[in-house]
């Protein structure tokens, strides 16, 4: 469970711009701040079952965006060579590349 | 025109797998191998307008895509990086950083 949920904070962080209003309220209240399907229930005046639904879909649409965008599967190839980098320049340090690699983890 | 055609072939690029199947033929017909909107109605049997509104619809899709997600800005951005990173590296070569900037530019 927990490695789902750190999959869908890490897709959330990369798709929500592409979600509806609801679904990035159903997804940030669910995985982020880790309420209950009963509490956001409660919370919009609907049915458990609502919720559940409406963010089972949304977790198959933030899937579906990884797959044709794959922007988490090349964050991560990025963040290791990013720090072979690091770790190469550490003995050979280079302070203007050190600087572009800077500039390039700002840019994720 | 000509300006129009590069961004809407970028964009395309990035973006193409969020699009339909039909807006990806069209975007393609007219922006890749440059057929007018009168060729690209008679191959599928709809009117010159019908081909012409399509198109000025995905422009915007594709143009709402980068708004919500950046991927041409930031894939200029490491360009100019990669770009420096390989003028620095050729005074000072360091064959194992260079194969690392080689991975990076091959996730583009």
């Amino acid at each position: 469970m927990l490695e789902k949920t750190t999959r869908m904070n890490d897709l959330y962080d990369f798709y929500q711009s592409l979600l509806t209003p609801k679904q990035r309220s159903y997804m940030s209240l669910y995985y982020l701040d880790d309420l209950s399907l009963g509490e956001i229930a409660e919370q919009y005046g609907v049915s458990r079952q609502a919720v559940y639904d409406n963010i089972k879909r949304t977790e198959q649409t933030l899937e579906d965006y990884e797959k044709k965008l794959g922007l988490l599967e090349k964050f991560q190839a990025r963040t290791r060579i990013f720090r072979s980098m690091r770790n190469l320049l550490a003995h050979d340090a280079n302070p203007e590349l050190l600087r572009l690699v800077d500039a390039l983890e700002k840019l994720e």
